[in-house]
Formats: structure tokens, sequence, C-alpha cells
């Protein structure tokens, strides 16, 4: 992957395919003094859909960059676009949420202090109180949320009311044991990535490592995706997995299973900060 | 993994763990003028079962090959050992069926051929003609036994004569695309190995390829198991995977899988024919 | 990778970095009708050079494919392009060269028959006769061409002869033996892929999985590049490596490595046949 | 890898080959009241030299634990053996050694902290003083021992005085940039392990992944050996690799590898404190 200065602008889309989108797209940008700096793009052909990915350098670009998404619409609108303009320069604003095991939430805190991982890790939410004092020792507010089973609704609202507060646009779900209701997902639609301990869709839903143990498989993975209203079903953004034999047990699938998930949770978020990732019909383009 | 010379004698069994296994096996090999080569073990502490394959060189030993096994019987008895005897000269007779596609039947010869995978390739059985000329190229004996709908049982008997006519001993399903019945499996346990073009237990029964690149998900498997009764839930012996991208269509993944397939599957045959899986509870023991 | 259907037109090329560079080629093949089905880029910072890979449907082009690369002309000498314009549909003429081993030749003449690599595989040839037989059976010409130590200029020769009479414009050394002189490999520069039989630049030259055994590394791989007149120098098409451990004595690496060989080599193969890599300063660009 | 209850002794060692030693072994341990819990052997027939590891629970075993390597002796006599006996409650002292950068410190932190590295980190020197608030967080003694060109050998000396102050029987160097003299690595014989960001033996020494870049491999690696008077010459542990593209700079490079040199680093640490290496030759036999 590449960096991108903080003078770059991306633009991502999805249109019915037509002749000449890229020619009219790329002249958009040429003639307002862009150069394209990457460009990736994509057709699906059972539905006839049309995706592509844009990013160029705005330095000598005569449009100001919160104009852009403007300037562009009659473009959009001709091909019927469902479009969005971003800058690499503007971070995005992170929740993560953690239980009680911590190497997740480690790791990207770990990657963002290296750079790797470009955002401000804004907040964390545990509904346990372990992490705080990882938390302190990066400077990031934690918040302590129980969940009790006969108030998850207020839970919930508890944490709407953070996310809102420290102004939020994704929420990093890293090993939180907890099932988020529908309505939470609905408020953050394609912006909560979750990490399942499991190569979906084998081994949907609770403990998946024994379930592993159990069937006999010799390869284990993870998962990072997307959250939907349906437990482990929302749009997959990337998977990896380590081979396992027979002398593993459950504890090994965890300790195996933690460098997979570390990669694979910070992977996702790293491409979707990137704006790498369009979902579409509950599936992932992913431009790298 | 190690060749074996033709002189080689393998040991292999389960029994309820107990303390001085080992060292009883070793004294009986070695007082009896045994070297030995190769020795694993394995402890499954939920069922406290213990298992052991052992190999050894038998060029000055006492005990004629032919009468290991009963020679071993006493120590056998004392730790209730399930167990068998190999001798490694003894060359497996194997009969593979197939269907249309050739891949994994050219890839089985032409390993048989480079010596890597040791037996006789006894005979192929077809549903379909289309094997017949590179059956002849390489001299193996070929039968089309078609497989109506109506009779399938008469089709399973025919299959069943040329098996016990060629004497074999392990059948290959390479991509063989018809669904064996609960009484043809009983006939060969854990000696019929299927390869299965998904990463197990995801995406079961009919185009897995299919069903993968619906869930969109980001890597793709094969998976090689003993048959049972139940479809594609035997034993599973061996698994691999390939990464894939939204780019990749149905056609891309039957080509990259077609890879896996070949290697997942020639994989599990040597393994077996080198004596080195055991069938516990549905799960193997491989002993690398 | 992408299937492309015969009336495809592939526009390759490299240049100095400038702005407009896509929206011009972009317009260029959108004024005269083509659709853009796959589009890629890259931009190599310490030279400034631009490198991209068009590929457009001809269904409705208003320049015959044989008048697009001088139609395009114009717009390369603008921008000083170094370029060259292909069609899906026409097909490659190979040559492959052997030697006693035949797991790659064999690789390469299955895939071809099932479709996977798309050429004519015209002719083999063998410094030895051993792999007459293989090529009488999938039907391709075969001549023993002998190489004497004496006159490796006179086997040279014959061999140049041959790939002219059978209008060669790939050669394939599928694990061939012997090295190749300068002149012969100035003659198809680009076009003579190798397959060396380790991950390199480690283990150049002769036995390498015998200089891997005696370093005792814990993976072994396979390199595919372009020949040039250094040995084992060349622009690097494709690698792949696989897993061994100290139990793995040389043979066992030659067997495990022969996997490698193949995937890594047809890969290679592929790639060059479907237009997809660029040379540039002793480097690929390769656009999967 | 199995856990080792507190309980568990470990031989390992090594021998010129012959009859019995499997059965000797076993029997003594067997007849002590040992139950044998792992065991593993190999055979190199160059040499002719034999290996094993054996574990076994002591929990009625009628030797003291620290009289069994007297207890042993008469046995490794008469076979010649090179051995040791080792406890796996007894934890070893680790020292870290690190410059500037603290992806792998913390990496090492962070694991022995959920119990994945077992072992004490008893203190982290650093030729940078950057890591000192790293190591008060995680409570570990650190020490800046800057290294001036001109007194190479005083800081030698400083380092060698921490060490023994703080006992330690195990160096890691955590991407420490500085090289050891001969006469430093000769105090801690086996007992110095180094991750070098590269597949060795490709790209020794300096800037490894400018050297990678400059020579356009499609994959990049990290080796974990221990350190040996020759500068990447030691034996090797632990590699792995990870694909990369055209598309890759230098610094993408050098990020991607973090992630390999995180993973090689810490399981070559836990194989060594798990008593699973024996180095032999310059190559390491490793008991997994």
């Amino acid at each position: 992957m590449r960096t991108v200065s903080p003078e770059t602008a991306i633009l991502l889309f999805s249109c019915p395919d037509a002749r000449g989108i890229v020619a009219e797209v790329s002249s958009f940008i040429f003639s307002c003094g862009g150069n394209i700096l990457e460009s990736s793009q994509h057709n699906e052909p059972e539905t006839n859909t049309f995706f592509m990915r844009v990013a160029w350098d705005l330095s000598e670009f005569t449009i100001a960059p919160e104009e852009i998404s403007e300037a562009f619409r009659p473009i959009a609108q001709e091909f019927r676009m469902d479009y969005q303009v971003e800058l690499a320069s503007s971070r995005h604003r992170l929740c993560v949420f953690v239980s009680k095991q911590q190497h997740c939430l480690y790791d990207l805190l770990l990657r963002n202090m290296e750079g790797e991982i470009r955002c401000d890790i804004a907040v964390i939410i545990g509904n346990h109180p372990d992490a705080r004092s990882v938390a302190e020792f990066f400077g990031v507010p934690f918040y302590h949320v129980p969940v009790a089973k006969a108030d998850k609704a207020g839970a919930e609202q508890r944490q709407l009311e953070i996310l809102q507060e420290h102004e939020v646009d994704l929420v990093v779900l890293a090993r939180y044991m907890q099932i988020l209701s529908g309505e939470f997902v609905a408020r953050y639609p394609n912006r909560i990535i979750n990490i399942h301990h499991s190569f979906l869709p084998a081994f949907v839903g609770a403990r998946p490592y024994h379930q592993a143990y159990e069937r006999g498989v010799k390869i284990i993975g993870a998962t990072s995706h997307y959250a939907t209203a349906e437990l482990d079903q929302g749009p997959i953004i990337e998977q990896d997995v380590v081979r396992i034999s027979h002398r593993d047990h459950v504890r090994d699938l965890v300790r195996k299973g933690r460098n997979l998930e570390k990669l694979v949770l910070s992977k996702a978020v790293q491409l979707h900060l990137e704006h790498r990732v369009l979902v579409f019909q509950n599936k992932t383009i992913v431009f790298e």
C-alpha cells in the first residue's frame, strides 16, 4: 500500500456500468489540475455495476478541497453514482470497544503510535475495567460501561452518548464479547468493524476455537467484517489463517489465534481508514 | 517426511494412557534387534487415550516380518491396545474414482510415476468415459461405470466387484461427483479418501465455489477427508487455502482451487500410504 | 485474474510521469467507442516513471484492431511512451526447453489442455530424449538436441532454427539444466522465462536445494524470472515458498520444491501471456 | 505446542546413533515412576548422530529434580551423550537489547504478560534512551548504555556487568542495531537470539529492506537465529515471509516486515525457553 500525502483527495463510487466513466472522471481531475496517484476499478458482471477508487494530488488543484464533492456532482448525476469524496489529511476518530482481553487493543494502540494506522484513537469503552491502565498509559480516555443482562439498552444508550461526545466515526470491536443490538448497529452502518475468531462462515457464534477443536480442522482462521444486525454475517473485509495439528488443544488455538486476530483486525481498520473498502450486497470491494 | 527403506516395520496403536507404554514398546523392539528410525506419540487428555507410531529397521530383527504382529500381541493385550503392524515394503493397491475433471487423477498418476506416492494405482473407475485415454497412457486399467439415478445400487455393485477383482485397499475419490451410499462406505472404513473443494466445515455440499463467491470470503480452501456415511463430515486429514479477492469470479475460484485440490489430495493419500494417520472420534492424529 | 474475451485490446506502456496521462488515454479509448474492462497504473518515484496497463472491449471500437497501434502513436509521442498494443485473441507460440525432469513440462501441458494457460505449445526441445513420449501423447513436436560441451554453439544454432521454424515467441525453461549463452538470450529479450529452484537471491547457481540444506533454512522457495546474460540475475516475475524442518533431507526439499516450481513457473507464464508484466531496470511491474 | 505443568522434566541430548537408545532412556524414566508426556527424536544420517527430547511428569518420580542429571549420567556415558536436564518450572531470566524501534520489545513484553512466553524479563538495555517509558510501564529495569564508536569495548563491559548483576541467561536482540563483538558472543553461546529483517541467507548485513527493494523480490522475510561471531551466519531457529508487489516501496517493506519480525522473534524465543532447540553444526534441530 502507498502512503498518502496530506494533500490527496480520494473519490470512491459505484454506479451502473457504462461507457466513458473512466474517461469522464479522469478528465474532470486533469482539467482541474489534479495528478492521479492511484486508480482502481472493478466491474460486477451479474449486476452490471461499476466501482472505482481514484486518488489524486491536490497541490495544484483549482477547486478547494471542501468544494470538490459539489463540483463533481454533475458527473455523479449523469452516471447515477453513489459517491463520496474524502481527504487523506482528515483523520478518523476511533472508539475501541473491549472486554477483558487486551491483545487487539494493544495492537491497535501500538500501530497507531508507530504511524501505521493513521487516525485518532479518541476513546476506549470497556464492559470490564481491565483496560483502564493501558488506556491511561497511551493517554486515551477510558469509560467503563458494564453491560447488565437486564439493562442492555441502558448500556448501549450510554455508549452512544460517549461516541457522540467524542465525535467518533469508526467503532472497532477489539474482542468485545457482547452482541450489539440491531438498533445500535444501524446507527453506524459500515462503520463498526468486528473481529471474529474463526474462518467465517465456519464456526459462527460462541466459542469458535472450541468448535474448531471439536471438528478437527487442520487450519484455523480469523475474520474481520462490518457488523450488521445478523451475528457474524456482515460483509467480510479481511481473513487470514494458520496451520494447526492434532497436538494443538483449545488453549493452543487461542494462542495461535491471537496473532491472527491482531493482524486481521488491524489490516481491516487500515483499509477502512484509507477509504479502500466499498460495500455492495453484503460483500466488500477492497481496492488494495 | 522421511523415505522408508524396504525393511522397515511400522507399529501404529491407540490405548488407554498408562505409565510405561513407551518403555515397554521400545524395549520390545530393542530386545529383538530392531533400531528405531522414527517415533511419535500423542495423548488426548479428555479421553485419556494414548497414540503412538513407531518405525524400526528390520535388517537385524530376530522376528520374521509376518510374525511381528503375533509376537507383539501380549504387550498389546496388557495395555488394551488397538494396533496394527505394517511393512513399509508392502505396496497399497489404489483405485481412483473420477468423473469428467481429470486434474487430480493426472496429479496422482504423475506423483506415482515420480516415486513421490509409493503404491500401485491398480485401476481407475469413471462414471464418465473421459479419463480412458490418460489411463491408457499410464497403463492403468480403466472401467467406465455409468451411474444412473434409477440404479445407483447396481453401479455400486459393479464398482465393488472391480475393487475386489483388483484387490484394492484404498479408494481415492479424485473429484468424483457422485455420492457413495452408506453401505459402500462401510465396506472401506477409513479407506476412502475424498477431496472436497472447500475449507470444511464451511460450504458443505454442492457447488462450494459458488457458495464461497456468494458469501464474499477472502480465502478459499480444499479439504481431504475419509468418507463416512454423512456427506462431508468425515475425519479431516489435510487442508490448505489460497487468498482470493473481489476480482475473482467463480471461474477464477475454480482455477485457483484446482491447485489446492491437487496438493491437498495427494498429501492426504501420501500420509495414508505411509501409515501416518490414526482416526479417533471422527478426528485424525497425523504423525508427520 | 479475469479471463479476456476474444475482442479485447490491451495497451501496455511506460513513460516519464506527467499530468493528464490517464485522462488522455481513457479519452482516446472512450472517443473511439471502447469500454474499459481493466486499468492499472503505477508510478516509480525515484525515476519519475509512469506505467499503465489498460484493457478494453473492442466490440464497438471504431478502429480496426490492426490499426490501433498506429492510431495511438500521436499520444505515445506526446508523452514519450514506450508502448505496445496487444490483442487478447492472438495466441502466443511457446517452446518448452526440458532436460530429464518432466514435472514442469507436464504441468504446463495440463494447464494448457484445461484452458488455464491460453497459448499454443508449439514445440518441445530436450537435451535428453526422455520427454519424447509425453510430447507425443499431447501431440506436440519434440526435438532432441543434445548439448555437447565442446559444441554448445552448434546446439544453440540448432535450437534457434527450431524456434524460427515453429514461429516461437516465448521460450520457457522448464527445469532445463543447461546455461544459455548471452547471444542466445539476447535474441529473445524478456521472452525467455526460467524457473530457478531457490528463493532468489539466496542460493544462486548449481544445486540450490543442497545449498539450502547446508545452511539450515526453515523455508525454501522457487523463483521464476526472465533470463538475462547473467545467471539467475534476471527480473523476477514470481516467487513462492514452503516451510521445511530439520527432518527434511535434500531429497525431501527436492520433492517439496517440485510443487513450488510448477506453481511458480505456470503463474509466471500465465502473467506473461496475459500481458501483465512490464520490465523496468531489472525489476518487473506485474499488473495482476 | 503443549504447555508444561510445573512438575515436568525435560531431557535433551545428542549422541552417536546406536541401537537401544530410546529403550534405555524410556526404561530409565519408567523405572523411576515417570510418565512420558512428549518424546521426539531425530537422526542425522551424514554424521550418524542421534538427537532426542523427552519430557515426563515428575509427580510420582522417585528421584529428586535436582538429582536427575546425576542419576542419568551412567546412561549418558554409555552412549557418549551430550545432554542436559531441565525443569519446566525453572524460569529463564531474559535481557532484551533494544535501540530506537520498540515493536519487538513491546511484543515480547505483551506476550510475556499474557503468559504466552513464560520467563522473567529481568532487564532491558538500550543504546538509546527511547525505551525507558515502556520499560517503566511494564515494571522492568532499564539501562541506557550508549555505544560510542571509540569505546565499544567499554559499552560491552558495562552490558556484561548488567547481565551478571541480573543473572540473565538469555539475551534477545530485539532490533538492536549494534554488532556485538566475538568476545561478547562467546560469553553466551547459543544464548543470544537475534532477529534479522530478511530471509537469510538473502540480504545479509545492513539495510536488507533496501536490498530487497533493489533486487525486486516478490516476497520478503525475517529470520531469527543464534548470534555467532560471524554476522548473520548463526544457526537459524525460525523464518517467515510475506508477499509484496512492485507497489511496495521501502517504507511498505519496513511496515510489512515489522509483523514478521515480531512473529519470528517471539516464536524463536518461545522455542528456546521450552528447550525445544538443539544446535548442531551451525543448524538447529527444533522439536516442535
